[in-house]
């Protein structure tokens, strides 16, 4: 029996409600990299669905270099943060082939609640440099009382004040970067929506996510925040229905959330790519209804 | 008997006029420097007005290290752009006392329209670095027409947007960091004018100016901007009336501005005392206007 | 009579070494801050040393507002990452007095080794943006192979290129900053270690520490790098002998360990005294040795 | 019969000696440009070398937009500081070909003196922000005496500590990023050099040159810095022999010099070749030597 039946039927903010009864979320999500190592380096992968607790996940993960498959022996999985899955091995030079898929059937208990995390999430970080953005963001939202309004208008604001341009931003490109240039990538969103509302006391976070209906398609980057004594996700994106993203990685910002890593040596991303689908049509989603990542 | 008295009631932009009849303008100003000299080094001063055209200039300039004066064969005063004058000389250890005082009487010809000065000053520079601002102004501003709605709608936003707050902003900060702060003085304030009409397309500069009315009394400095074919100030502060500015310097931002600038060597600034006055009652100003510097 | 004198001559790097006989080592440590609040907030101080196991700790703290103590019930401490104490509570305007003291008697055991630190503590943070460094860094020392020739280096490197200048750093300059003004605080001195290891792939975090020795007596703060299977403290001010620091907090950067952050509100730090003394002699210190905070 | 042929052997530092006989050198640059407008606005070009006072300048100059030329009554030469020649005229949409051609023989007398560039250019520019630089270059250079050894070092060191690495830096890149990043093209190799330079207080400016000789051949950036009463070429990329280098623009970094500026409108650069020739050998350049550009 899927969670929805045992909820009152007035419930607003239904989780994904197509029609009225809905059968249980089914999502198929995976990735494909193709990766030139063209110098001897340690590499970290963070590319699987973070622990779905409620969920039934069902999943899959090879690496194969130079056409052989390397042992999982050799690949170790690190346990970080919010059940953060980092899988990291050392490789020499050749051709790396990455696939991974997952299909998780039901969604997952919402982010658990801890206090270290409205602490830790309120602090400026690399890319969402909150503390630059003290003066800016009090004069721009800091007339609004609550948190779940913060969130609504900070979201559209950053929605209608960025332009979705492609390669418009450099990897160490912060928040302040992308309000000033205009323009960014889902990414460059996330960390000024993030920036934004650490700046005006609410705490946020980044989600490195899978996003079924997300186009072009990709791995997806949304801001996490804390409203009403939940985890609620924001995209100023508005890419993909928010109700069936599912989370891979939680940090504070894209240095935590990486999909790949290299340390020391060097290395081509030759291809990449995503897949996300949900069974049966997407969900619907309004900018107004708060969403948890499940 | 006030100055405004004595005009028709009905000469609303009194002193953007030529050609009328009008009641004469008397403005005194000046400065005294108390500089401690702890390591020998060239100074340049930006003290003295810059020739005035049209009206009638008495002035004083006195260098006294250790007690004994300079003498003027020792200082050279250096003509720069727009008739700038740096006065210069190399100095050993010591206490250094400076006194400026001017008279002008009357008021000088607008600055003089030249081609490139119009290619110039749409360039970003060190303080207006409006490359940055490009994607941010386009968006705030973008659809705005002609350039005296571009001036008086930069200003007011500017005006609104900042606190006026001393101290508040380092002598290496440019238009951006002031942006977020969201707090500077007039320096902050005139770059970040500069920075978004360039980044707009309208032609801007900074103007050092001695500024009658102003509290607290300092060396001002405003944005000029080119405007229906004459350079008008633009001074978001609203900290003085733009009719009674004398202007000193001219240039990209307050590197090409500065009062004092030391090369090589170590000083401190122990005091500095700027007055303005005109004599009179002070101009009335009003945002919509277009005032020129006289 | 003196600590060192006790101990055989050849026993250099006495303090970290285990399982032999030695002195025991008893820190006395505190602070006392005096805080105006004028509009209220939440206050979150780490000032609490770490927990330190294998070493005994007593402690005092009190929270005295207008005069009268604020009950521990109200003061929340939520335990972070590394055991960092965070003392949590609200407060409405008035002064705030705040006393905290502890006596440590022996050492604590070394800092744990996890894995995902080893991640966590090469990615970029807010002002330790290793990613900016990748170049500059490679140039410097980028071929140099081992770790503990790298963290040796790295730290004389920044203590000869850096003067220490109290008050020459912003609260909200980096890494980047600090390496071109050429001056800093501790704060400066970790954050360029920290952000020139990372760079070069070795793992390095900020610890804020009391400081027996220090000079001018403060919070101090410190870099930690993994090096040789181990986090290895690595002070480029050189202000206090490493063997006797005492963790406060630990985490990416300055963002993580602040002594007092404060939510929402508006506060003025009115005074703060630092006090920590070890008994007995200080322990000597030099640049080769490797020393783990204990 | 090559150039080096015809000079007596020892002559070795042939093009800086002045009152000796020598070979007159012929030089032929031009640029190919393809622009596609795909919105009306402005441009402006900076691709025509320079005046040659006291050589002989032949040249030729045309703008076809949509396969018919633009009237040369269209287009109007604006002339800056330093003789430099800004082309501009307003265009519609379509496909821009630009076609410049010059010869010149002989060599200019070198570039006149005057007391205020000593000025302007120690001032902080938008991309050679020297302000930030005081505290690196002082530990880096500040004990050296004289502005030759200076010019020298200071070009070794930017030369050794850069990778040349087209495509490496964005626009809006100031020196400081290219510090970082350890990589440039000659534009970020300039702004360095000039940034340090006037850090350390030798003026210092760019200049936009034909450089026979360049390898990959393309508009050419170099530094020019004032040493022993003359204004000496600096390259640290050392692409080309300095000493038959052509001027184009001179000023305090590229928002002074850019070959082609676009304001309002929206462009995109389809194709440009530049050629530049020296008739017989490329003179031979050591670094040691004092160089200018004439």
């Amino acid at each position: 029996m899927g969670r929805e039946a045992r909820v009152p039927k007035k419930a607003r903010s239904l989780f994904s409600r197509i029609g009225k009864k809905r059968a249980v979320m089914k999502r198929d999500v995976g990735a494909e990299l193709d990766v030139e190592i063209t110098a001897p380096t340690t590499l970290e992968f963070q590319i699987a669905v973070a622990p779905q607790p409620g969920a039934e996940v069902t999943e899959s993960l090879a690496f194969v270099l130079n056409g052989k498959e390397i042992p999982l022996a050799d690949v170790r999985e690190i346990s970080g943060d919010h059940g953060n899955r980092i899988h990291t091995f050392d490789v020499k030079e050749g051709n790396l082939k990455v696939s991974y898929s997952a299909t998780v059937v039901g969604q997952s208990e919402p982010a658990p609640l801890r206090d270290i995390d409205l602490s830790t999430y309120l602090r400026p970080s690399r890319y969402a440099e909150a503390d630059k953005f003290f003066g800016f963001a009090a004069t721009e939202f800091g007339d609004l009382a609550d948190s779940s309004t913060l969130l609504e208008k900070v979201s559209s604001w950053v929605g209608t004040r960025l332009s979705y341009v492609p390669g418009s931003s450099d990897p160490i490109d912060g928040a302040a970067d992308t309000l000033l240039a205009g323009a960014g990538v889902c990414r460059g969103y996330a960390h000024l929506v993030i920036a934004l509302l650490r700046a005006v006391n609410v705490p946020a976070r980044l989600v490195s996510v899978y996003a079924p209906g997300c186009h072009p398609m990709d791995f997806h980057a949304v801001g996490e925040a804390f409203v009403d004594g939940q985890w609620r996700v924001v995209d100023a994106t508005c890419l993909a229905p928010r109700q069936s993203l599912l989370r891979i990685a939680t940090g504070r910002d894209a240095a935590d959330t990486a999909c790949l890593d290299n340390h020391k040596g060097s290395i081509n991303l030759n291809n990449m790519t995503v897949t996300a689908t949900v069974d049966g049509d997407l969900p619907r989603d309004s900018l107004e209804e708060l969403v948890s990542i499940r």
